[in-house]
């Protein structure tokens, strides 16, 4: 069956705001290790960072016509995710689509498939992550769904989840862990910056993260290297 | 058979330059969706654009002589399409021959396979689509043939055809549609760019498309949320 | 067995500073093309271009614990090889790794698996060569080696072999064949500097390689373009 | 958090015996084109088929330490899945592990990662559909999960629910889902005989399927082929 | 536009027999080593080997309609040509379309896609090359066209082109080079079994095809390992 | 430089042959989890199982002069190893190089490339491990050398050393290491045998390898499924 779910519940918008200094590693680090798109998820252009909620779009592969309808559930601040059933490396998205959000307050766009105009995505600052790049036309032909849990690149999105997005690639935060992530993120990134100044003034991290025994348990040997006969 | 084909019938310079102002994805749909380039072909720099008429070159895996033979029969305006006879990843293409091609006025190269000196190709602005960067060298040994028809990235290309390429990867139109698709690409652009201003007011596409209707017949269903239960 | 071979025979100084203006293609073709890393080693940057002394390491699958052991051996000049003994796309490698390298002088890293942090890295100037970006994190759990030969995307590495890495990729010098080579990339591109004028005067390298008899012999023909009744 | 689920709900065998004769395609079919595991996964030998009950296990990278724990929870008519959190092409599993399994009545693997033993494997008839097959081994050092909910080759699995895999592939029905979808199968398997039947003997699945009219109003038009001059 | 071009022209069904003797390979090298369809065609079980005249499909990714046009175009000793317009692995083709195909005297399928039923299509002795085995359903929306040239695996097949496929693959032979290609195929076969008694009795490949001499000028060296220390 | 280098030393036949019981996941365990070839290298027909000592070819991509030329280097129980100097997925050999390995004893072949006449490998049972399998013709212009290490599908393998290769893929023992590797193979084994036996009878391998307490250190927690309000 084909549906619209309207008026999702969405991570509150504080939450995300308190999100958008953080970056993809530090989010999936702080939520133990998960959440993370698959590495073929690249940015078509470099810098851009954001953090928002999900509208999650599920499609066929090749046919377009499902974002058309989820335009119009999206809110400022919102991220919009397109996962086809199938796997397709079609150009479902361009630079009509991408004004459409725009004009509604969208960040940005996270597509287990192709985009195209590119160039002009860029100059308009609307980033997009993307399996592929691909001028590839799409039709309107067969439904799908709007606001259902999805698997994009691996993971699974449920409408009004937390994404961040940067350079690393993409992450999602489930909702009700949202909260409770953006507090580890802090924590870790305050941990972080502690031991960037250790490391940077030449403290070894075999001493500073006190490694060496450990090492030695598991049998680790230092020899030196023999002569070769120069 | 080896065969360079001299002197063959090109789309008209007037026209080329026409498609100038066009992108890759307005060419590729105004002919019917036909004629792209799979997408892993990528350019070597952002913001290249050009179009142009193809001079063919079917060549060895690995073996550049062919390339070498087809400088000669480049003329301004031509960009320069390689295709190995089977699966290559070699460097086929660098520094030298673009100062070749640049001297003949040729705007670019595609290529199947791979292209090397990619720094200094950036700096002289000499554009390049490639399956892959790499500077394996490549041999002299084996003849191909040059103008010749050629299967490049899953598209079939005359000598002679137009090619468009820009950030969304490279599409090829054939040479006795270039004025048609000319015509084409333009009327589409105007229509694009009315679409853009109601987009870019607000005006949902659902409307601006008059999608509603069959969206209902197909049998779309638009529901909310059911609570659960926080 | 895991070991740390320590005090290793790299390639002198003077040597590697002698490569640091000689790119990739050049190297991998003075030394008869040969060692050049698989073409999916891409650097996370454009513009990069570092020659140095490798310090290597092997180390398990999403386990980035050997690093840490590697920094230590780590000396100006150097370059961190890193090899996963089996297949990995996780981020071994990120913001705090690179402060520890750059305290000790190494210029970069090669890493045949993921990195992350690659806005910081960017904006550090810390050049990485990897297959993927990825942020998955990894653990701290199994031994490897440091210092130990590796094979890394393709090629066997010595540690204290000479490593060049540029927008083309990836080749390694083997540390006996340092010297030889580098005279022979000075001779490769004075040879290409020549070449590089004559061809962008307009001659063609059919004259100039002095190609045509051999093309000839092997039995090329030129014939012209039949008429398509046009 | 690592955790063992116990006790799961799991499909009723009597559902489970039903699907037994009926393929991936008519359940991916019948329960509307959903819960296909991608197509890179592939059975160790032709002409298994089985229909069980999920135990999950979501493990690191190249450790295969979490699928000895889920051994203990396996029950007769179950089914093992088996999902990395990073991509690893480990050998996670061979012929030891397989022992375990048959003494518990288990039905066979689904791994999205490496097996080996594979000759073995076959030979005891434990079928395995699996991503890749390769013998590296991996170690038992990282926690992980067993019966949560796992991400699978692009799908969703929840513990219990129910797997169907033969030549084709894999599918997953969702435990609630299953009764539902059994009836679906069976109908369309019923209505599939008919039409094998019409069309065995010469029907055209154009008139059968009554497509000609919805063909012609979609424009598809009928020529005969232009001469050639031959 | 979509059409479906109805009595082509075909290679004569005696010529297409003469070539059921041949191997891909052998069909492949006679016609001067072109023509071969992408090494990732696989046929779905080992054995089967066919020699038709082709029935082209173009259709777009994930929709089967035109299959169905495409069985009323077909007569005893054709195989059928499946290319999507931009990249799929849907299962378009299974055990239904199968028997429409044998009821017509179709010899096999070819297909850039996926295919499903594979245990059914095998006990058919139906042969299928294949991109992919995949279940996933298609649709029935959009047009394609029937009978026009194609890109199949990286290769141009015209209407009535002959296809020769085997375990090593599918090669084409253009309608007007088939007689031609079958005498040189002969020719080639009965020199091979010369050869292959040659080899057989022990005779060196250097000695009978006289490579000494070319080798030896080329510059091959022959040197004694030297002793290494044991 | 091109060399062929002979009269190699070879691990000892009775060595060898010690070899021919132990699948590659034994030997790849017994010598510490090294040497695994990449996954990639699949047989072409299941049940094949040898152990031989290792001729290297290292040669041209889509060229297989050198093999003809290695092919005289070949005594009873080789096995030749062929690896492109870059990326090549074209058939470099066939039933006529078989025949004349066969006529001198030698084993099977590895390469990191295609292969041909598959069926009539299959027939003769003369087994090979290979990237691909294609048709594709090579030339036999450029030289290459035969004796020298090469790097095939990740390892390093030297003139000499042992390969074991069976329906898992292929391992190397490095000449040296081939006596203490057999041992530890047949301890290996001995001990799998004892397990088997055990695990069989359904002890559980939590118990057998008394894990028990190490997961509970680790933290891992034992809970039962919530009712989920069936």
């Amino acid at each position: 069956m084909s549906v619209v779910v309207q008026n999702i519940r969405r991570v509150e918008r504080s939450v995300c705001e308190g999100f958008a200094k953080f970056g993809v590693a530090t989010v999936h680090e702080a939520q133990g290790r998960t959440g993370l798109f698959a590495p073929y998820m690249r940015p078509i252009y470099p810098g851009a960072h954001i953090a928002g909620t999900a509208v999650t779009v599920s499609l066929p592969p090749a046919d377009n016509w499902m974002i058309h309808v989820a335009v119009e559930q999206c809110r400022p601040g919102d991220i919009l995710v397109v996962a086809p059933t199938s796997y397709s490396d079609a150009g479902y998205f361009g630079e009509l689509l991408a004004t459409s959000l725009v004009s509604r307050g969208v960040l940005g766009l996270i597509i287990d498939a192709g985009v195209r105009d590119v160039r002009a995505l860029s100059e308009m600052k609307f980033p997009v992550w993307s399996k592929v790049v691909s001028a590839q036309g799409t039709v309107k032909e067969t439904l799908g769904s709007v606001n259902v849990p999805v698997v994009c690149a691996g993971v699974i999105i449920h409408p009004g989840d937390l994404l961040v997005a940067d350079d690393d690639g993409v992450v999602v935060v489930a909702r009700k862990e949202a909260e409770r992530t953006l507090m580890a993120s802090q924590a870790r990134e305050e941990k972080e910056n502690i031991t960037r100044a250790r490391l940077g003034s030449g403290e070894l991290g075999l001493d500073y993260y006190k490694m060496r025994d450990k090492l030695r348990e598991k049998g680790l040997k230092y020899i030196d290297q023999p002569p070769d006969g120069d």
